[in-house]
């Protein structure tokens, strides 16, 4: 019986599939639905040529497709023919009953978690004042993409392999020269440990140096995800005020003659939500009060490097010489939320306790993103990009600031922040930020319902991520809103 | 005073960096060091052109770029100066006493975890007998750099943004359709849930599901890095015992009439260490139990596509009515670990919850990767991967089964796996496994020194990750070794 191959086999000049693998996913299809049998001989690759109308390079492509993928063998003398053994055979299915429903018979009782909220990602808007993310748009994507092909392709068979859960160690020379460089830290590559942004950071040092029902403190406003990380993990957050300069140092001491405080966790840098620089005097003050009651203080210096107006201010790290600080940061406020290597630096000890649960929480780094970040690190384009951004960004805040000033200054109060990526915006009680979010929402602009910091009014608005005809179109939105 | 910017800047023609961003970077380390002061007025781009011996146009994109970067800025008519305002001002250090060293004080005691052990990386081997690992040389690396490249350089903007924590629904939607059709399941997409690996998998279950000290049980020989997770997170593990089948599942109720049961773990398909597959009458006395004592059986389905002998059995996950299989899987077996993406297949209450641990674990998944993945799952690339590797896997299986039985059939008793990676090799008592072990490695050669089964002198040998020429010369070094 002559074989229809011309009509069993669809084969598009439009594809983005080549020709010979179109040739050989259909027969290897005829074979799986049963109407290419086992044994059955096909035709020479010249015949077959002939019949389909193509080259016979293409075909004979096609035909050494599927015998590598074991669909076809060929006999010395006698041919080609359909595999004896097929690769892909029906499965056993065991089951007799087999109403395969996942119905919800509520057999077991699933434990609810709830402290942990997942919001809503709003990534819908064509403008927004978020939490304080950078603008993408900015990211060096032509390079990260060059690099990132390159290790996938070109990469020694070590960079697709099982890895260390510490992080590469070429990221971790690099990045250490350049913390040392930058921050005036005194590290070795072996005080580093990579993780999957600031949020593993979180769970890992919660997770391996505390116990259940430890103390520690936070401020009366602070970042929600570091609450929801430590509350769900049972340690206690005792809650400090905070004023026009940050945490109040002079609470600590009073709780730490209470009770056993196991740590302080701190954005020093630009506080948040608030956004202020802890000052020098505080800083020193937080140092003695740590290694008097020796507790941690943990250090998240999320956007550094974003820092505007006088002189940024070295991180407490910098000064710390008993190994009483850890540490942390990423890189998904530097380049774009994607790119999740964030890293935690702290006394090796400490790094080694934490590389444990990173073994089994995520086994190990991303391998190639790290290699491409410390490629970026090295030759300076990140330097370069991060020059770039601080300019652009100094600009967007200025001008949001200048905005919201001349537009909505008796509704919106804001300070003017030195750094980083957001505004602190307590809004007139006239005004419920709810409400505004939701018809904000429907002009296309997001912006938070303040609910994070829910007796405020008040929420943080990202300037970062939009440029400046964005940002007068956002301000524009919200003044019609506020104003309707 | 003229400036001797020839020798101020050092180009180089031989570096990856173009010339313009050498002069840029050149100017901005003068700057930096303290050279070049705020205020000074710059050459012309003619003169410096001229001065420099390059292009006009190439110091005009090394101004842009300093003025980009803020190093520089123009006043009309009068020309271009060092900025005023420095991008990279010294940050200023609150520390007098800067004796930065982080030396270890025993302030605080660090917890010691000691049941995860952190294996060396033993990436410096030719050779290899590995757990079970993919040969990454076959990865289809070109199609992986090529997508990857392509979403970082070109995605829409959500694809470098916050995402959820559930996996990319593109991801989900084409993944659940390929386990519909090829495990005989019937899920939805919210159904799954993304990991990093199975690794993560198992600590979100351990975490999200349980409460410590609940009664699980597991295999006396079973996969390490579960045993390991589950004990860190506190949950008590019941051993029961294995023979040449997998699982004795008749062992099972006799705990459950003891105490309360929450769920067992279980490598069906190629059964970890030993490689067997449960029969189908075990499967289905396992789902009776597990309806009868309400315990969740979690199905690690790590290598179900490389099966090589008679037919597949379907997971177990495919005939579970009254979702308490909770099925997991990774794709770092399929391609190479270095692509950590896993999967979790549950009911969807059960998926919600998981979400949560993981948003405060991780936050997201690798949204690039996932993207990547649903391509190649859609266009068949990885469906003809897979099929070239099967095929490739069972010609070393054979070769090495051959080879061990024919060379060293009376020290190592083995029997061959119908599928997976790796061959379950018990050696005889007269060797021991730990000093074979050091021995081969001097030859470069890799293997287990059994210490993860201690009382068994026995232990897995990877086949897949070696050609046929590699496998012949790894037990030729074994043959040598034993024979010494």
């Amino acid at each position: 019986m002559e074989i229809p191959f011309k009509t069993l086999l669809e084969i598009k000049k439009d594809s983005p599939l080549p020709i010979y693998v179109q040739i050989a996913n259909g027969i290897s299809q005829n074979i799986q639905a049963g109407i290419l049998k086992t044994g059955t001989k096909l035709l020479g690759t010249r015949s077959m040529a002939d019949l389909l109308g193509f080259h016979r390079k293409t075909v004979i492509a096609a035909y050494d497709e599927l015998f590598s993928q074991g669909w076809i063998e060929t006999l010395p003398q006698k041919g080609t023919f359909i595999a004896q053994n097929l690769p892909n055979v029906k499965p056993i299915s065991f089951s007799e009953n087999n109403q395969k429903s996942v119905d919800d018979i509520p057999f077991i009782i699933i434990p609810q978690n709830t402290i942990i909220k997942i919001p809503p990602v709003n990534s819908g808007f064509r403008l927004t004042f978020n939490d304080g993310l950078p603008d993408v748009r900015l990211a060096p994507r032509e390079e990260l993409a060059r690099l990132y092909a390159h290790y996938v392709k070109f990469g020694e068979s070590a960079v697709l392999q099982y890895t260390n859960p510490y992080g590469q160690m070429r990221f971790r020379e690099v990045f250490s020269a350049f913390l040392n460089e930058t921050r005036g830290m005194n590290i070795q590559p072996e005080n580093i440990l990579t993780t999957r942004g600031s949020q593993m950071a979180f769970y890992l040092i919660g997770t391996a140096l505390f116990q259940k029902n430890d103390n520690v403190i936070v401020g009366e406003l602070n970042y929600p995800a570091f609450n929801m990380t430590f509350e769900t993990l049972g340690l206690k957050l005792n809650r400090i005020p905070i004023d026009e300069d940050g945490i109040v140092v002079d609470a600590i001491e009073e709780i730490c003659e209470r009770k056993s405080i196991k740590a302080i966790y701190i954005t020093s840098h630009h506080y948040h939500p608030t956004t202020v620089t802890l000052k020098p005097e505080r800083r020193i003050k937080l140092l003695a009060l740590a290694e008097k009651y020796s507790f941690y203080i943990i250090e998240d210096d999320y956007d550094y490097d974003y820092h505007y107006a006088n002189r940024p201010v070295l991180p407490l790290a910098s000064a710390d010489r008993h190994g009483l600080v850890i540490y942390l940061g990423s890189f998904t406020k530097r380049i774009a939320p994607t790119f999740r290597v964030g890293y935690i630096v702290a006394k090796q000890e400490i790094i080694e306790e934490l590389a444990k649960y990173r073994r089994i929480m995520d086994r190990q780094g991303d391998t190639i993103l790290e290699l491409v970040l410390a490629d970026m690190l090295s030759d300076g384009t990140l330097k370069r990009y991060t020059a770039k951004s601080l300019k652009t960004y100094r600009e967007r805040r200025d001008f949001t600031c200048e905005l919201l000033k001349n537009e909505l200054n008796e509704i919106i109060n804001l300070r003017i922040p030195d750094g980083g990526m957001a505004i602190w915006a307590k809004f007139d009680r006239q005004i419920s930020l709810s409400e505004l979010s939701k018809k904000v929402a429907s002009k296309g602009l997001y912006l938070s319902d303040g609910s994070a910091y829910e007796d405020l009014n008040a929420c943080r608005m990202g300037f970062a991520s939009m440029n400046l005809k964005e940002i007068e179109e956002a301000v524009g939105v919200l003044k019609s809103a506020i104003h309707l």
